[in-house]
């Protein structure tokens, strides 16, 4: 075997009919969409075609969904936009602990105005419970955001109950479901969110491309002012084979997103039994059930997280430790203490992340490579040694 | 003769060595940078690379750089981030009357926030005076924001007189350079800017990137917020395709730059001189000389700038009227208004702008066509009747 990749939350390839869709619109279709003639203005039908395509796999209307470069993107539009244009309501907001950087940063900047935020904490599994966020939403809170699946430990929260608690309150409602668009089935209005962030990477279109879902009327101030693109809320010219891509992903994934779930569910369920059968002093993080289908992740005692994605780097096996995006920044991840995880423990965390590309032999070698890396590592460590001396 | 396609700068087709460039980025090198392991991790590198050829073209160091999703995008990072950073310094910002709505919008955004937004007037080419600058700066100004070359008239601004007064007074200087990089020499050091926006698309790299030059030190708070990408100035997984695609365009720009630029001059040059013999009761907007090599604008009278557009589509001839990114959302536009065109004559705008493709043929072609299509225009205009009548 070459290679193994199981980070596909960070990053997959992008998948031959989406690069074949988009490839027409770098240098044939280049027209910019906001010019008159036609070679321009047909590139707006284009446009429209993708969003409808976005919205029919999140149960939106076409015309509520914004293009964005990334989901980060959408999460900063989402949360600055729509706090600047309710600034006279109120200065409180709610997250959760178990946040991306693009919210939990989104949402720190609005301290600078004086606005309180408050981070619910959540339980061992990651859960948000609603009768916290009840007991958390003031008169003065403005905007709740809670992520819809973790990308670190594959949680999925009671988005409904959530949203529904906020309804009752009157507060508005975000979702960051960039880990879940594409992975299981999102519908806006079963989730009853205001907003919904989604990103094209998790989708298996090209990186550069996201989307915010918006509730009809929703007042929102641009987080990139410019001209009239996308309604006027979002400037700068259109990355028409970006959207085209993601257009093209969220037709697929519209149409396998039951085979990919089953799939990847059975893949990953062997993964969890092999590497249980396999590793001891391990423990399973997140919630057993409700979590993502094609995520598996793991605290491994006194293991380095690091030091385990180097040494299966060597053997051609390619996981993950903690947040992707802060895995440079913090040595230990926010999500793992937020859920009780010992310092020590979390430092031991590693997180695979199927798609529907994985084969049952990829799965085999992967049990077949991890417990010699995990034995290796804990030869040399001294906290094993001490530990299975005692 | 199938079409002449005179409006890049609105748009223009992504050369084959850029797509060629990038395609590898999409499916075979995919990983996220952020990741730890090799086939992610080598990409960090791929994209200082880039990042080192976007340096190169404007004379600066490579950490210099931000990659952003749009020339957009960069205006509303260097404005925002900037003056979010100096807030407690002072209340006002000077930007020009004739800047791209990505700038006017996100200096006005701050007017909630009781800050003062000053528009300087231009002359009748466009020109900002220096001394009206001088004039306009007050000890609460933050920031001051003047484009270097105007998508729709042409003008090239004294940005290196402008900057050295911001300089002696202690004053920010941004400028939006978004028409000039790619199509003339364009040197931060040598403007003496603080900050410079540029966009792909200028340079024949695709649309969804663009790159704002900072000085070193300079304060910035991020747009997006989000992870540690971009030293932490710009949150979300990189755009590496289209990083890729930049570094190319850049690189070819930094080959190329003298050719492109006698090339278009030249034929730019017999498109006026021809329209100017053709053509009667029409004027050339922007600086006769102070203006972009491959940008020919016009107003003429009694005519519909949009109806010529049409006219010209029906016979396979792209260019523009006003700007690209106001077409839609304006009748008068707020560049011709602030030269000092009369609303009547301002409707008659046409830009033609070229790039090294344009051939000595379609130049020709174009100077058969336009006087036909603005004779017939005429012809049925009450207003020109009145006046030949006359």
């Amino acid at each position: 075997m070459d290679s193994v990749y199981m980070d596909h939350a960070s990053a997959t390839p992008v998948r031959a009919p989406v690069i074949e869709a988009m490839m027409p619109y770098f240098d044939q279709h280049f027209g910019n969409p906001s010019t008159v003639y036609d070679i321009g203005s047909n590139i707006k039908n284009v446009i429209e075609e993708q969003r409808e395509k976005v919205a029919k796999l999140i149960g939106s209307k076409t015309e509520q969904i914004i293009f964005t470069s990334s989901g980060a993107e959408a999460n900063n539009l989402a949360i600055k936009g729509s706090v600047f244009a309710r600034q006279k309501k109120g200065t409180h907001i709610i997250i959760s602990a178990v946040e991306h950087h693009s919210v939990l940063n989104s949402a720190r900047f609005f301290e600078r105005m004086d606005f309180e935020v408050t981070l619910l904490p959540v339980d061992e599994y990651g859960l948000v419970a609603p009768e916290r966020l009840l007991d958390a939403i003031r008169p003065e809170t403005v905007l709740v955001s809670i992520m819809h699946g973790n990308n670190e430990i594959g949680t999925i929260e009671p988005i409904s109950e959530l949203s529904t608690i906020c309804k009752e309150k009157g507060v508005l409602f975000h979702t960051d479901a960039v880990a879940t668009v594409g992975n299981i089935p999102v519908d806006v209005n079963e989730l009853g969110v205001d907003m919904l962030s989604l990103s094209g990477i998790s989708l298996g279109a090209p990186k550069g491309i996201g989307a915010l879902y918006f509730r009809e009327k929703l007042r929102l101030m641009p987080l990139i002012h410019g001209g009239i693109q996308e309604r006027g809320r979002r400037g700068g010219t259109e990355n028409v084979p970006a959207i085209v891509g993601l257009g093209k992903a969220s037709e697929l994934a519209s149409e396998e997103l039951t085979d990919r779930i089953n799939h990847v569910q059975e893949l990953r369920g062997i993964l969890v039994a092999g590497i249980h059968e396999r590793i001891n002093n391990i423990i399973y993080t997140g919630h057993p059930e409700k979590r993502l289908p094609g995520h598996a992740s793991f605290c491994i005692e006194a293991i380095e997280g690091e030091a385990l994605i180097f040494m299966l780097n060597q053997e051609g096996i390619y996981a993950n430790t903690g947040s992707a995006c802060a895995s440079k920044a913090l040595k230990t991840s926010p999500v793992l203490v937020a859920i009780g995880i010992p310092p020590d423990l979390a430092q031991g965390s590693i997180v695979f992340t199927l798609n529907s590309s994985i084969t049952f032999e990829e799965v085999e070698y992967v049990l077949k490579k991890l417990p010699f890396a995990v034995e290796k590592l804990r030869s040399i460590s001294p906290v094993w040694r001490k530990k299975t001396a005692a």
